[in-house]
């Protein structure tokens, strides 16, 4: 009897082709955080429940993977945020403030599975960590980092939309919606979904007037700055439009193609976490993608495991759901990707020859392949061409009589003869 | 009322110091896994308890983390190893073989807590399964890989000792000891703890007459194919012996320094599931580590889900032990790493030209942090100094004025100033 070697829905798995077009996206985004200077940290995927649910509730709890072994009462994370958080608080005196990370890894959450919805997954985290204050320059390390990343992924044009929080609160409680804040905002939030007439409608059953209306209208369609800087006089509204002002200012002295950013005053994110700065980034030709990588300033990272104030700034890349988007929208093609530079098509039994060959091209920094096979030529170079090689190496003993290997390009169908002597010197590309 | 934020014994979390060095590590176990050609894989961390438990029982089956969640029986993955069998099993048909995959992951175990005992731990894992058949020269790739490996690593001399399972099978079947042949290689695989006497003598009690003990010793003591070669004609031992010379002259060929590997007719590994070639790997200068990197060839990856017979043969590097053992032996270090090349301290409001200096830094792939604080020189050099930089770059409006930076190296306690046009050509190292 066999067991079934399934995997369960929900759960990324690729084929090769596709887990190095994966692995290759991953690591521009690791090397893109390193490049500013972050930490790479690594929690545990298991931690104790009472940690990881200190502050979660309703959702949260439902969807996590809770279980008990021994006495112990264990959850898989569902984020990298509360294990920062964790971290942070835990390791408060010996950690330097402040404290710049980053993290890659799997989280997890039970959902319900449908379509773009993983219940295992990959975050990609970065966030910096003051100790009581944080300099607002960080605000605009963010979206510089964002910007690095998607001009190296070349997927499209993008867009980051930046707001602060601290603009939409003064604002309407200058109205005197303070107490419906977050019924206006989650209401704004759904613009893109069910458009600006519906929103207006909605605004209005939550109390506003005409007049109101029209004056948020005029709030969250503006993408400039000073069109609405006088719309109100609230102390927390004009803070937000100086920090706003402030973050937008350094983003185009630090170079930012202003094609790649912008202000939107609709942007309102999770509601009672971020508190300043917040930032979405949509694809420009590809606007159902929704966001592809959003986050914002916070007042306090950790406030449910130690009384230190620890502001923040952070954000993430949900990267598993943003790869089946960009395979399913044919923006990146791993089919054509292969695992080594060259591979070695050994037609004689002298290996000492062969391993002299292999050991010249690893040598010059290649990824080589040696092709070990009882086989025949046609189906050796078989296995090259699925294997999606460019370049076959074949040496049979008349290359090894000669000093050379015959170098094969399999995409051009095209074949060269070239000494050891100058090996070093070809050019596979 | 807060939360204690505590992580569970026996789950790794590393200080970020230690964790630059951890990657700096796994990526050169990563990176040289590539050089030959493998594909990275990825499977879940979690998969229904069904297929991973297929072939596991007694430990294993103690030790999983396993739990229900909606109607499916899960558990976490415990190595990396039933996953592969899965994976080649579930996509036979669209894999191209011998089919090279590395995989670098979280496994899970819940072990009681002692020393050098991880519940939640990173195996680095390299395989390459063929269909039917899978040529000898693959066993002598997996030496060529690890000597790479603990080259680049530089963590002191190394031997990897090789054996072939079909060489001490071969011979207990010749002296009519077929069915007791698990027990005597457990006994022979005790001889590093318990010594050749105690070995002795429970061969003894296993019903080994003196003769045959002593021909037993003879082969587990001698670490030279040629001396033992004619010791019996057992056809199993024969080709064992064959299969061994074989690989041993190909890691020859293929250039591989002779102190670092060696014939050892002691090494018998896992009882029923090598059946060819087997590793093992041992630090000289540190022989208590044990092997820090194992392996070997087996006749059948995943015959509980598949008909298919899939020959492979691989070697795994327990990482998480493996660093603390370096830790604790004082063999790395971390404590000298740092995150970012250089890191810029702001001393003027001059912010175009900050952001200047760091696209400067920047273009020449040098990691660069930025200081962004209000507080003063010190307080801000003292940052840098925490965080181990090498290399200040400070600005004032003085620099400014001259277009120029003042760099501060840390550790040698000098300065100089260099002008933007030759900051491109700075040798910061």
């Amino acid at each position: 009897m066999k067991v079934e070697p399934k995997t369960l829905p929900g759960f990324m798995e690729l084929f090769p082709n596709e887990q190095l077009e994966f692995d290759r996206i991953k690591n521009i985004i690791i090397d893109t955080y390193k490049e500013y200077g972050y930490y790479g940290l690594d929690t545990p995927v298991i931690e104790l429940s009472s940690v990881l649910l200190a502050k979660a509730g309703g959702e949260t709890e439902k969807q996590i993977y809770r279980f008990e072994k021994g006495e112990n009462d264990l959850s898989l994370r569902f984020d990298l945020t509360v294990p920062l958080a964790k971290y942070v608080a835990s390791r408060y005196n010996e950690l330097v403030f402040p404290f710049k990370r980053y993290q890659v890894g799997k989280v997890f959450r039970g959902e319900r599975n449908q379509k773009g919805r993983y219940r295992e997954f990959y975050q990609c985290d970065i966030d910096v960590i003051g100790d009581e204050v944080l300099s607002l320059k960080y605000d605009s390390e963010m979206p510089s980092i964002i910007y690095d990343i998607f001009k190296k992924l070349n997927i499209g044009d993008f867009v980051i939309r930046i707001n602060n929080r601290k603009i939409l609160s003064g604002f309407f409680e200058s109205l005197n919606f303070k107490d419906k804040i977050a019924d206006i905002l989650r209401t704004i939030d759904k613009i893109d979904k069910i458009g600006m007439n519906e929103v207006n409608a909605e605004l209005n059953s939550l109390g506003l007037n005409d007049e109101q209306i029209s004056k948020t209208l005029k709030l969250i369609s503006s993408k400039d700055i000073n069109e609405i800087k006088d719309l109100c006089d609230n102390e927390l509204f004009i803070t937000g439009i100086n920090e706003l002002e402030s973050v937008i200012n350094d983003l185009e002295l630090r170079g930012l193609d202003k094609d790649n950013y912008m202000v939107d005053f609709t942007i309102a994110r999770g509601l009672d976490y971020y508190t300043g700065t917040v930032y979405e980034t949509m694809l420009k030709e590809y606007p159902s993608l929704g966001s592809i990588c959003s986050g914002g300033r916070y007042d306090n990272l950790a406030e449910f495991y130690t009384d230190k104030k620890l502001p923040g700034v952070g954000i993430s890349i949900g990267l598993t759901r943003l790869f089946f988007q960009l395979m399913e929208a044919k923006i990146i093609n791993p089919s054509e990707k292969c695992t080594s530079d060259v591979i070695i098509v050994p037609m004689t039994e002298n290996y000492s020859y062969i391993y002299k060959v292999f050991n010249i091209l690893k040598s010059n920094n290649l990824k080589v392949n040696i092709c070990f096979s009882d086989k025949g030529f046609k189906q050796k170079l078989r296995y090259a061409e699925r294997l999606n090689n460019k370049y076959a190496i074949i040496i049979g003993d008349d290359e090894v009589a000669k000093n050379e290997v015959a170098i094969k390009n399999l995409k051009e169908f095209s074949q060269e003869s070239v000494s050891l002597d100058n090996l070093s010197n070809y050019k596979f590309n």
